[in-house]
This record gives structure tokens, C-alpha cells and sequence, in this order.
């Protein structure tokens, strides 16, 4: 029988397609070859050594050593073909007194993962992977300061079909200049949530899918790792902190390398049992004002990029999962 | 500059990234070889001669002939994989007190556009894209009758990056048991406005884009054809109807008729300037209580598969479009 399940957060339905539905295995890569990428690539922007290729970066962890120079184990420099960029005015500007514009400002920063070309997050030391971590931690706090950013999107895009169009290790951080509606109404929702149950809703997810227990992947002292029970994508999976907190800027140094143990951890476990898929994963996080909410509750999700989304969701908003999460998360828990 | 521009209808936001941006011609798809499919394979389920490959037909448009034979030229079929099937309860369920689900009751049907394997919407005579138009509209029109259904969805995936998986001409109708809540919200937009303004936000949208003129792509007597100002992806193509109408299902057989061939000659730019991109296309109609409204009115969107949407677009649900409206819309008007 399919069935519709509602996303308790967003109220979003989405539909499990049972009699489309593919085993957990089939999901697997099954075609990719192990990769070959070199070390170093002369001509990648990224890469330790080719530093003068980049912006002049905002955050470099090396010992010793001038900006800008070889030394560095993660560095974070502004997109060279930004989306939002500093320069502009915020104010709201009517063409022909109808369409509604303004100046695309904002920020845009890539965090360079590692200065190695062939290195995947998945498959680093976790180690390295906290000190990515604290480098998001470290950026997002430095973005929060300039007044005219409303909201800081920090995501990843792996592989091809994620839409990434550099292969060197990176992630991004965005700031917009508005909270958009969508994000408006996540906050609503949850603010909904709150005035009728005097609770968080992300806090009574976390507590109903580990009493669930089936779609669990990881439960860890600080974090929960789960594919929802409304997941939209096949092997769809959240990383939520048990400790109600609205927004990633106030995650304490400690927690963040908690959080990138898991988060490695959780990456691994999807790069073994799909054979290297392609993925974005994005935090999200409370717009700047309302970071000191009872409502809001800041959480990462993963989507492998396993199916194409098309008209149908396009038309009505609502996904079809071809693949139960109950039986996802077993698959990938299993040793 | 970047730019950041609101659609009306939505309120959403859209980047459209200058210093990102690519000339129109840059998107032409130069390494499709032309098509050379058969004109009969023996496997598929849509062509003509294999009837009995699919559930009985719900319409055919063939002269005389018993039902699920030979010499149709239109055929509908409910899809044999379909997302959401006639058998269930419309009620809502909890399980464990929290999670929220429901049968996946609905319909899904397939109209398969031509018995001719190797044949493309785009380059079809105009007749039989108006027999297409007119099938949309009977089957409409009669699982509107279904008091179970609340929306129907019409909508086309073509080329693999579209997220099709049969490459025989066909088209789709999905109708759901519920309103999705993006659906609620594009009405509740559209609602908000006309208590603003005491009119249609889409016929303000056509006036305004029709006296603006530089995101025309086509003016006829009954339908506007545009890339609107807040285009989400490059090549972004709305085809509007100039008479105020909420639902597709009050189209009148003449005007269905005239809109198969606005929609061809659309189809057919694209296909020509672009040399055959994979595209989604959906009509956005009202839900079924709603056809009356004075708010609504019905469209179709056209989505040529150019780019990939990626992490900051599900972080921010703000889509970063490439290109200009205006270039693209010059682009694909030109002889």
C-alpha cells in the first residue's frame, strides 16, 4: 500500500511509493570506479600552493606563515563568482512600479577542506573533519556580524549530479540579505508547534524517532542521526543535537567536534554502503534574530542525490520517496 | 550587479547572478546527436500494437476499434507504477500518536501523446497536439468527478535529466486527497494580493510583463508566453491564459485547442534554439473546490533542465538562475 506521511515540521506530505519501491542495495553505486584524482592539479584554485589563485582568504588554520601562503590545513576565502556579494544597496526597488528587486547583496565564502586535491570529507582523519567544523563555526560567527545578513545557509555539494562544478574538497557558506519565505515558514510551523504543544517540535522529533527506534542510524550522546519518517529523498538523513539550540552560531567549541565526529561518521556510512554517492548536505539554522528561540531548532540534513526530482514535485511540492526510510536507516546501520 | 527579485505570485526570491551569468547560446545543447530511435519497439508499453501491455485505457481517441486495440491516435492508461492508487481510506492516521500518515489514495494516469515511438511533442503536427490538450481536458475533467481528489496535476518529463524513465511521448495526471501546502501558500499569495489590490496578482502579472515587453516570447489573442522577471532557472517559460480562469478544467474546447498550438510553437523554439533540452513542463491549476475563484488562474510552466539545483537551493529554497530573463527571452525569439 503507498502511503502519504506528513513532516510534522514543515507539514509537508510526501508520498513512500511502496509498489515502485526499490531494495535499500539497489541504491548502490554499482558503476563508479574508485577514484584517481591527483594529489595536486595545477591549475585548481584550491589546492595548497595555488593560494595566489584565490580572493584573499578570511580564516586559514596554519602555523606560522604569511597569509595567503602554502602551510594551511583548512582555509575559508570569498566565491571568485559569488552569488551575493558585499558591494549594493538593501534597499527595495520597484521596476515599472511592479517587480520587486533589490542589490544581490550578501557573502558567499568557500571553506577549502583540505589543501589535498584527492581527499574526500567523507574518508578524512576526524580530526580534520572537526577542524572544518570549527571553521564553519569560526566563519559563521564573523558573517553574523555585518549587519545586513539576515540568515547564514552553510552547505555542501559532492559530486556532479549535486550540482558541484569543482571537484576539490569545499563547502560554502552563504549570507543572504533576507529570510526567504521558505525559511519563513519553517519558523512559522514550528512557531505553531510551540503554541500548541509549549514545545519544540524538532525536541519531540528527536524524542519520537528514537522511541520509534527504526529509522535511527546513530544515537550519541549529543546527537541523534535519522532518515525521517516523512524523508523526501531515499536515504534522506538528519543530524540533530539533542540539546535544543536554534541556531549553529551558538554550538560550543566542544559540540562542534563532537558534531563532526557524527557527521563523518554518518558521511562514511553512506560512502561504504552506496559506493561514493554524490550529495549536498546544508545546515539549517535560525535566521540572526532569532537565534535565542524556544521554537527553532537548528539541524543538518543529507540528501544523496540518488533520484531526480520532476514534474509531479514541481507542480505540487509534494516527493516521491521510492524507498521506505525504515528500511534505509537498517541497511545502513548494519556492519 | 547581482540581483535579487521577488516573484509577485510567490513572494519568493530569486538571485539572478550577473557576474555568473552565461549568453543564451552558451545553453544549446551541442553534443545530442539527432534522435534515431525506432518507430516501433516490441517492449514498450505505449506503442502502438501493444495494448495489451498496460492497464485497460480510461480514453482513446481512435475511429471505431474495441477498447485496448490498434489505431488510436490519443490513448490514456492509468500508470501501471503509479504514485497514488484508488484503493484506501481518506483517513488520517497516527502512528504512535505523533507521526502523521495517510493512504496514498489518488490517480495516476499516463497519456501517451502519440502510438509512434520516436516522435517528440515539440515537432508534432498541431493537430495532434490539440488532440493531446483535448484529452488532458476529459480526463481532467473526469476524475475531478472522484469527490476523493482535491488537485490534479498535469505535467510532462521529457529526457532523462527530467526524471523520465520511458522515453515513448507521454504526459501525466496525478490527482491527490490533499492540498499540498506549497500549492495552499501559491493560493494564499494569491488570495493576499487580491485583498490588496482587488485583482488577479497573475492577470497584473501578464499586464505588466506584456507593457514591459522585453520577456516576451510570444503575444497571441487568447495566451501570453513569457520568461517571467523572477525566472527561477535559465529558460524558465510561463504560457498564460489572458482571460482571468482559476482551473484548467474550464478551458473551453476551442481555447484547448488554441493553446496546443501556443504550446507546440513554444516547445518547438526551445527545441530549435536549444537542440532538444530535457524539460519538465506543469499546468498550475486551482484545486478542485477552488475553480471558481476570482484569485486564481491557471498556468503552465515550462523547465528546460540546464542547470542542477543544489545545496543552497533546499537550504534557502531561493533558486540562483544564471541567466537573465530578458537575454534569454530576446534569445529564443529571434528567427
Amino acid at each position: 500500500m503507498h502511503q502519504l506521511r506528513q513532516d510534522r515540521t514543515t507539514k509537508e506530505w510526501v508520498i513512500i511509493a511502496a509498489e515502485r519501491s526499490k531494495r535499500p542495495h539497489s541504491f548502490r553505486n554499482v558503476s563508479k570506479p574508485p577514484s584517481e584524482k591527483p594529489l595536486y592539479q595545477i591549475d585548481c584554485p584550491f589546492c595548497g600552493g595555488n593560494e595566489h589563485l584565490t580572493p584573499h582568504e578570511t580564516l586559514a588554520y596554519r602555523l606560522g606563515g604569511a597569509p595567503d601562503s602554502r602551510g594551511w590545513w583548512v582555509r575559508a576565502v570569498p566565491n571568485k563568482f559569488p552569488a551575493l556579494s558585499p558591494e549594493g544597496s538593501l534597499e527595495r526597488k520597484e521596476e515599472k512600479g511592479f517587480f520587486r528587486m533589490m542589490d544581490g547583496v550578501g557573502v558567499h565564502e568557500v571553506v577549502i577542506e583540505t589543501p589535498a586535491h584527492n581527499q574526500l570529507l567523507s574518508l578524512m582523519d576526524d580530526k580534520q573533519v572537526e577542524e572544518i567544523l570549527v571553521a564553519y563555526r569560526e566563519r559563521y560567527n564573523a558573517i553574523r556580524e555585518d549587519p545586513r545578513i539576515k540568515l547564514i545557509i552553510i552547505f555542501k555539494n559532492y559530486g556532479e549530479a549535486a550540482g558541484t562544478s569543482l571537484e576539490h574538497p569545499h563547502s560554502q557558506l552563504v549570507g543572504t540579505p533576507i529570510v526567504p519565505s521558505n525559511i519563513r515558514r519553517k519558523l512559522e510551523e514550528a512557531a505553531r508547534y510551540y503554541d500548541d504543544h509549549g514545545c519544540c517540535v524538532y525536541c519531540d522529533v528527536i524524542e519520537e524517532e528514537l522511541s520509534a527506534e527504526n529509522r535511527i542510524v546513530m544515537d550519541t550522546e549529543k546527537f541523534v542521526v535519522f532518515q525521517p519518517f516523512a524523508s523526501r529523498f531515499p536515504f534522506e538523513t538528519w543530524i540533530v543535537p539533542k540539546t535544543h539550540q536554534a541556531s549553529f552560531g551558538l554550538i560550543s567549541m566542544q559540540d562542534s567536534k563532537t558534531f563532526a565526529k557524527v557527521l563523518k561518521e554518518t558521511l562514511f556510512k553512506l560512502y561504504s554502503k552506496l559506493n561514493d554517492p554524490d550529495y549536498n548536505f546544508v545546515i539549517h539554522t535560525s535566521p540572526i534574530r532569532d537565534e535565542m528561540e524556544d521554537y527553532y531548532h537548528w539541524h543538518l540534513q543529507i540528501i544523496p542525490r540518488l533520484t531526480t526530482p520532476a514534474g509531479f514535485e514541481m507542480g505540487s511540492g509534494i516527493h516521491i520517496n521510492v524507498a521506505f526510510p525504515e528500511e534505509t536507516a537498517d541497511f545502513l546501520k548494519k556492519e
